[in-house]
């Protein structure tokens, strides 16, 4: 196989990776003929689509003329009053894909929906599941499919680990547009329907991005990303009204500033008459929000809403508000309980057109934390839930993390709230869909570490169907990347692998932060214990954890009762959440018979000689898979085990030295 | 006093700072008529000097009109020559200072101690101890009395706390002559005169400061320093035969690099001629050095004494090398020894014109910690001591700390090596000076805390005089800035009782480095613990500390004998040091008799309500001196009560949590 290019590289799509499958004579036949009948920038998109997906990935070149054999592509509407077809209606954005022994129909349910429909079936032509008798119909469980970009416009990327924005250089919009159309396709091929284009935290010339100094720009980048069904957000500061008007205070309630805001809005959509909206930081890690003129989140939301209500525009807001100046001796305030706290009195007081952002848990990103207790609980509010691609505290995609894994766990959280409660299940009706941090820069295979392409992948297949398994996206991606070869067959065990190997030398059992403050890599554990960030684990000789029942913080009761008492009682708590609820004396048995500290120690051997063992195997699979790719993923691999041992050695010598007690394997622990 | 201008804020010197003391009118009939009549640079800067002091300082106006009072200014020897005096003849940079009933002379031994002796009449003026039968005869203990600067060309300075540079924005040579001119005589005033004027850590752009692109300006500012006798060093990058020219390699045995570095020497002396020499810091944190081409560093600094020694140029070669990339749980290697085991081998290897720049410690500036070995050792090697004026360690300009107070210490330090060996008595001997990071930059009062300016004040009398005591030089600073009042003798005793407050709600008994990573501020008990810098306490449940002993490290064998046995020795080893020196449990007792644990919970406790009873003080103050200096120290000083606040409570709570002993006399620290 190494006589082919590694397209992926070459900013290619997933399902032009690598080698070209085989494809039936029939259905080459129909696929080299290609019908499209409608106008429109999406619908033409899409046979473009079409016609470059099967050219590069599978050596078909797509004509147009009459044949027996043919391809349609269309909407729905359309093919069935043009044909006189009978597909049936679908949901919006959804598609019907039906093979005949003659005909491949693509029919979305509007043109977006003709579009994932082509990219549906190229990924399954890819993965061999394309036969005459193929009939699907699909629609995205949710609408709202979002990856921000916290892109700075000086082209650093906060928490980017896979080189310089793709949008920014000096303090300008500077980007290659073959480029972005690439990344466009990458995004629209998984069902990407907006993205935010830079950070959350608005600074420097960042604020200047809805004024005309930069507003034709974005519009040009805008007119990129159109085409693929994909629409911008813009991340705004609060204080706007301040910064860029002349106005002395950005009060929501003060009618100049709702007037300020207005004619601003109006402004920006005369250049982006679809933009999505606007992400909100407020009152978050030093923002500004309302909070600073006595307001509360939903005056201030709503103000904005009312802004970009005539633009059918809407606001993203963030609920990641918490106090980042806490006193650690105050042990009554309780980080995990503050996005509760703050916006569950609020439910019901927003705007139809805001829908909250909500972090999957309660803290941010760790590598184990509970789902917020906020789904599920919100029945009045719209809200999305933010998920983070970029591995911020997972490695920072030198370490292999799979985070599907993850995801399919807070998927199956079940919040216990009525009937069909479970994440999964609550997604595409009271959670509308997912916000994902992205992992993308510059870097040429998009995501530093090659295999960190399946976090982005995995990442929209779950907004498009949460019910999907990490197992299932795990062979998608390897076999539309790799192949359908012993090669793809091993990259995903290893992807389904490293999560769970990643968990196990990190903060033991749900305890969090254990990190280098600032830097988020690597082992400090008490690297925020006396910090104003509010993160504490409070270990000392004997225990370790907060006690969340209510006999400590009380944050176990924020969650539905039957859920509060699974997690109020260690015996029943999952363990690996169990330090995250709990203080308990290292010599806690676990319900493997072994006590909490010799399960730290067991859980930091295993993870270094787990990640050991999957570079044996990776280094099985040299002179199968392109030389670039595997010694990019082994030298990540060699850097990944240093950093495993340096966890495992930090983590046992911390609880070594607090606790005198030496392994019970007798294996070494460095006093 | 509130009429007067603060104005040192206005840039002026410290005799010029505040009110105008009383000066008898035979002293000002004298003092009104200067006679000078020599030529050249420094013996007329010395005049001016004077006149301009005079004029600022005291209201008078200095003529020269011939009458029967008057002040000479000049060498000795042009003294004696053409007035017939017969002056005796003092060392070099020395001066006689003469009054008489009718005559004041300041004479030189050379012109730059013609300024000296100009700038100790104004001093002396200033603190009321200049009368008729005033003689004094006095030259420098040292001739090396030097400032570093850690500037950087983009403006920043490394750990710099008063601003940004003086010298440098943007990557250009950038400055306020008037403030530069003004730089210069403060430096002066206090005996400096070599002033190294960018960061030791060469990078970027300040790579190419020996180059012409940058000498011209480099030049202009030599020019400006040069009459007030302060001579430029430059610091340069080992590797610049690579960087700046087309070698590969820059080893020093490599006749082709000598070459190199002696035709840029020549070519910066065309600009410079007086330039006192190079800085080097090689192969230390991660800077070019000798080691990678397999050579010592001897052979790497004499490359460069070769090239400079035409010129009269010297190398100052630092000696702070040690492995920072070091494994933690490696408990053989002791990052204290390695500049001992450096450079004593090469004792007697260096050329003539190298001189070793040695920290004072085996670490680096850190609020206590041993006299490094190497003083009193090194016998046939040239070497000048370091410390570090600006904060780093010590509260960053936030916190005050009076660092002759330390100092002082170090002077006393008996090398134990032969006859005479406390430092101070080694200075001017085998210790040919000081070389001081400084703390000035471009905040208008010069350091940022108002107060620190008696660092740098305090720096340059005991480079000048090592045995001045750290309450003469509070004294002499407190009435030269504030003018003999009863403000003045209540600022020297803040000073004085401010690097104890400050040592004790630090890191404890010697222990060293429980900073906060990187930015050096503020407590992180476990901050270094596990990471690559080699400075580790190790605390467990049980004990604290490295032994250095012989039975550990051996650390304490790099002393001369007499010297290791006392730090051998917990019972003779200081107890400020004892945990430098010792491992040490928590129910050690100390000499108050009191357990280890409970004296780290003392001084903690102590040191807190040290800093608000400073605070009361320095509250007493008001309405007696400048609102301006009275309310910026006050801030300060409250930022200091929540650092200490920190400090106490994070160090103690540390101890609390690891022994799970709580304070014996019931004061709450945090669980």
């Amino acid at each position: 196989m190494g006589s082919h290019a590694y397209k992926i590289c070459e900013y290619d799509c997933w399902f032009q990776a690598w080698g070209t499958p085989d494809i039936s004579p029939s259905l080459a036949g129909m696929l080299s003929n290609l019908r499209i009948e409608e106008k429109g920038e999406i619908i033409e998109r899409a046979a473009a689509e079409l016609r470059r997906g099967l050219a590069r990935g599978f050596g078909i070149s797509a004509g147009s003329k009459a044949r027996d054999q043919e391809t349609l592509v269309g909407t729905i509407e359309h093919l069935n009053t043009a044909l006189g077809l009978s597909l049936p209606s679908q949901k919006p954005e959804g598609f019907v894909l039906q093979v005949t022994d003659t005909r491949i129909i693509v029919a979305g349910q509007d043109p977006r929906g003709a579009l994932y429909g082509v990219y549906r079936l190229l990924f399954l032509l890819r993965l061999g599941k394309i036969t005459a008798g193929t009939h699907i119909a699909e629609a995205p469980a949710t609408s709202y499919r979002i990856i921000n970009h916290w892109d700075n416009l000086d082209g650093t990327v906060e928490r980017g680990y896979a080189g310089k924005s793709l949008f920014y250089q000096d303090n300008r919009i500077k980007y290659d547009p073959r480029r972005i159309e690439d990344y466009a396709r990458l995004l629209a091929s998984i069902g990407i329907n907006r993205i935010s284009i830079n950070n959350a935290n608005v600074r420097g010339a960042a604020k200047g991005l809805i004024t005309e100094a930069y507003l034709p720009e974005v519009a040009k980048l805008a007119s990129i990303f159109r085409p693929f069904g994909i629409r911008l957000i813009l991340s705004i500061n609060f204080a706007s009204p301040c910064v860029l008007g002349d106005l002395a205070a950005a009060d929501p309630l003060d009618p100049a500033v709702a007037s300020w805001w207005k004619e601003q809005t109006d402004l920006i959509y005369r250049a982006i008459p679809d933009l999505a909206g606007f992400m909100v930081k407020a009152d978050s890690e030093f923002e500004p929000g309302p909070f600073q003129y006595g307001r509360t989140h939903a005056e201030g939301a709503n103000m904005l809403a009312a802004a970009l209500r005539p633009h059918n525009g809407e606001v993203f807001w963030r609920c990641f508000v918490y106090n980042c100046a806490q006193d650690w001796r105050d042990h009554s305030v309780d980080r995990a309980k503050a996005a509760y706290d703050h916006f569950m009195p609020l439910d019901g007081g927003f705007d139809e057109n805001v829908i909250l952002q909500i972090k999957f848990g309660p803290y941010d990103f760790q590598v184990r934390e509970p789902v917020s207790p906020l789904f599920g609980a919100l029945l009045k509010t719209r809200h999305i839930m933010e998920l983070q691609i970029t591995q911020e505290y997972t490695g920072h995609q030198i370490d292999l993390c799979y985070l599907p894994w993850l995801w399919e766990d807070i998927m199956s959280f079940d919040t216990a709230r009525g009937p069909a409660s479970r994440v999964r299940e609550l997604m595409g009706r009271s959670i509308e869909g997912l916000a994902g941090v992205g992992n993308v820069g510059l870097d040429q295979n998009w995501t530093g570490h090659p295999l960190a392409q399946a976090n982005l992948y995995g990442y929209g297949r779950l907004a498009w169907d949460p019910g999907l398994s990490s197992e299932v996206i795990a062979h998608e991606w390897s076999v539309l990347t790799f192949g359908d070869t012993e090669v793809a067959e091993t990259i995903k065990k290893i992807l389904l692998a490293s999560y769970p190997i990643y968990e196990k030398y990190n903060a033991p059992f749900g305890i969090c932060f254990m990190v280098n403050p600032g830097i988020h890599y690597g082992p400090s554990p008490e690297g925020y214990e006396f910090s104003k960030w509010g993160t504490y684990h409070r270990a000392d000789r004997r225990s370790i954890g907060i006690d969340r029942t209510p006999a400590g913080t009380g944050y176990t009761e924020q969650y539905a009762p039957q859920k509060a008492a699974v997690f109020r009682d260690p015996a029943c708590c999952p363990e690996n959440l169990i330090l995250f609820f709990h203080r308990l004396p290292y010599d806690y048995r676990m319900k493997n018979g072994e006590t909490l500290l010799q399960n730290i120690y067991n859980t930091h051997f295993e993870g270094y000689d787990e990640v050991k063992a999957m570079i044996d195997t990776w280094m099985g699979l040299k002179g199968n898979l392109d030389e670039g790719i595997y010694a990019s993923v082994l030298s990540r691999m060699e850097r990944q085990l240093e950093n495993a041992g340096e966890w495992r050695d930090v983590i046992n010598t911390y609880f070594r030295r607090k606790t005198g007690i030496p392994d019970a394997k007798g294996r070494v622990i460095s006093g």
